[in-house]
């Protein structure tokens, strides 16, 4: 892909295999859990690409900063708090913002049907498949600032950063701003990368609802009113996709490590499970007699948390983030619930087995409390393996900067879970404090960032931009 | 209080000792648990008003059903389900049809600052504090067409019916709209007889409020702009009050008799819980790190219902109707949550031991899984006793139209726990198919209802209307 390079790219099979722990390890050193491969203390093992400069001063990290400032003023909630659903007034505004920065930097932007968003620096050969870098702009309600932004923003000054260095990339440099990463609105993530992928049929258009209003609606009333068949890229249309991440966990921040170079993305699935029990007075109906749905949805939500402990595994977790009741009355037994459950684990058949310990927790409740529980399945999706010659240029970019940095998993899915399907695909993901993200107080230093943001063009550099 | 009646009534402080079910009684029989008095199939215990009508041929049955058809049609929700949220259009309409049908059986009307409605047949006594009846129509959201209504309407027809059999009461006869008796929008139930009671400071006007407003801000913006100091009445304001209510539980009907003489009202309590934990990313949290509100609240809720079985009686009922998630987001673990909680029984102190345990149970989730747990309670309202001449008015009223009959408590609170403050007051209930209240299909049955309804007409006589 790269002729000239010193380090070629085997993009085709040449895949990492996962870097998962084994099943007798203990689950108690993170280091373990995280397939801790070479070290992120062993001598460097970068390769210097000739004639390739150190952009570390190249990046403005100051306006990054700022620049997330701004985009974070597009917000639903008050500050520190960021709330942007896709297709909401902030959520246009954001992308209004981030299409100015990228105009003012000289990328042509395009949009497609679905929102999914690519400002793209020409390269001296536009005919070859072009590398790309990119993540999103929608928050989750009183979500953060960090949580995909760092990924577009950090992404745009990488390409500044190179532009400023007076390169002139072979390959085109795309960012990539896609739409809905978070499930908020639609209840599915990854929608446009989904859309991209070819991971979703574009029937969805008119079966995912918001409100009762389809996607198709809302998308055309914002603008984007194109055929959604016409969404999917080739595969090959990219030579390599990288996204800048911060870590959402709370390892590299303990590990004292710059940089996390994620090998796999966990296999997330989720599911919604619908309760219906009987109604009726607080003070009349006596406790035998009751079938009550929340008390039914209280155990569902217990066996979830049993059943991703369950496995032994960290790498295994399992969320109850949403709990609704009918009628919601403080006098009025619960007739019915409706859960909504995540499940993510870098090993597709334990999550699998986590998915069926609850549904077979679910039967016993049923039973037990005369109540019945229909589940159904949002999207059991499998993991994705990042590129072996994407990781190898991370960890080059690393070596050369000497940034410490570990090989780990992301437990969050991200775009790039979908973006591998269609190129080799890879994940820089930066130290947050504490580990905390889809909260007000997610915070990512600026110096992490702009160690990420000079990973990124680094890493475009590699992949033969 | 009825000179020349062959039954007086001693209302100052002769009041039944409850009949609750003794310690030692095992809990499985319903008579026992219901503090079965003479018993339904006794040779009748009634006496004869001399010269009193049996005025069953009198009470218009048919039209009490139409009424009640009409006024299910103000509802905020699809027919059989009704929702009528005190203050909302459908109540102002609600009462505004009401009040038309006072006016054309001559009541006159008035409201009080609260929007609690009188409705006065005048007797040939004015000055005599008169006989009252009356219930509330507010509902629950997805609730039924009888809860409540049947005591307006029934009670209605009951001076109607009076009234076409050419009786002159030496008492006026008031029917009372009370207002509020759901807490669905202020989160307090029985609000307007509370107030009424002066069980409530007036100072509730500022700080009761729904979705941002006040109590005071929205009676006014519907006309009810009164102080709300001149809403409490005096003691002895009314000689007697009767509410004609369904059952809301299966006894009734299961036992196949007409009328439940109730004798006592549940103690009600009501708390809020706040759970605060830790949110964070769903994908990205440790098991082991989490400290998640929606679980802490799952084990709750499973303790609530725990406590209330404990106490080995029936009479114990504890519901947890409201459980709201913060940020609610299928992929973000839950950081707050909120619960409501409704603990009933007709033994104050069992009840308050059940309060207790919910407290423990609290505090040992709040540690063991690292949240705060605070408890705010909302109301802890003592039981109240029917008068024993009430109590006595309405067994005459069933023996002298030989209806089945059974002293029972109620489980449910009705506005009649805080009448019976300020007057002797007492209930008789109806059966109420499968015992089901608060759901669409909520059933009693037309002769069911003209049954209480000319028991009310009756009780009234008794009552020296």
């Amino acid at each position: 892909m790269v002729p000239g390079s010193r380090r070629r790219f085997h993009l085709d099979g040449a895949l990492l295999s996962a870097m998962v722990r084994r099943d007798r390890q203990a689950a108690g050193e993170i280091p373990d859990l995280q397939g801790l491969g070479p070290g992120p203390w062993r001598p460097g093992l970068g390769i210097r690409d000739s004639g390739f400069d150190d952009g570390d001063s190249a990046v403005d990290g100051e306006r990054v900063w700022r620049e997330l400032e701004t985009l974070a003023s597009f917000s639903d909630a008050p500050a520190p708090a960021v709330t942007r659903i896709v297709f909401d007034e902030m959520d246009l505004r954001a992308r209004a913002y981030i299409k100015a920065l990228c105009a003012e930097a000289s990328l042509l932007v395009h949009e497609d049907a679905v929102g999914n968003t690519f400002a793209r620096w020409l390269g001296r050969d536009p005919k070859l498949p072009p590398v790309a870098t990119g993540s999103h702009c929608d928050a989750i309600p009183n979500a953060g600032r960090f949580d995909g932004t760092v990924g577009v923003l950090g992404g745009l000054e990488a390409i500044r950063a190179l532009q400023r260095a007076g390169c002139q990339p072979r390959r085109s440099i795309d960012l990539v701003l896609f739409t809905s990463e978070e499930p908020t609105r639609f209840g599915i993530g990854c929608l446009g990368s989904r859309l991209l992928a070819a991971a979703l049929d574009p029937s969805v258009g008119d079966t995912l609802t918001s409100n009762g209003e389809s996607l198709n609606k809302i998308r055309a009333s914002t603008g984007f009113s194109g055929a959604l068949n016409d969404v999917p890229l080739q595969t090959g249309a990219y030579a390599a996709f990288v996204e800048l991440h911060i870590e959402q966990g709370p390892i590299l921040e303990r590990l004292k490590l710059d940089i996390g170079v994620v090998t796999a993305i966990a296999a997330p699935a989720s599911l919604r499970i619908f309760i219906e029990g009987e109604g009726g007075h607080a003070g009349a109906v006596l406790m035998p007699d009751r079938h009550d749905a929340f008390l039914a949805a209280a155990e569902i939500a217990l066996a979830v948390e049993a059943a991703a402990r369950s496995t032994g595994s960290s790498d295994t977790v399992a969320t109850c983030g949403v709990c609704e009741l009918f009628p919601g009355a403080i006098n009025s037994v619960p007739s019915r619930a409706r859960l909504e459950i995540d499940v993510r684990d870098i090993d597709p058949a334990r999550r699998d087995s986590v998915l069926a310990k609850i549904r077979r927790a679910s039967d016993d409740v049923a039973s037990r409390r005369g109540v019945t529980v229909r589940s159904e399945p949002i999207n059991a999706d499998p993991p994705a393996l990042c590129a072996q010659p994407i990781i190898d240029a991370i960890v080059s970019a690393c070596d050369a900067r000497q940034l410490r940095y570990l090989r780990m998993i992301s437990r969050a899915y991200h775009d790039s879970l979908f973006m591998s399907r269609i190129a080799p695909a890879g994940m820089i993901f930066i130290p947050c404090r504490g580990g905390v993200s889809h909260r007000p107080d997610e915070y990512a230093s600026p110096d992490a960032i702009a160690h990420g943001t000079a990973d990124v063009g680094r890493y475009a550099r590699f992949a033969g931009a």
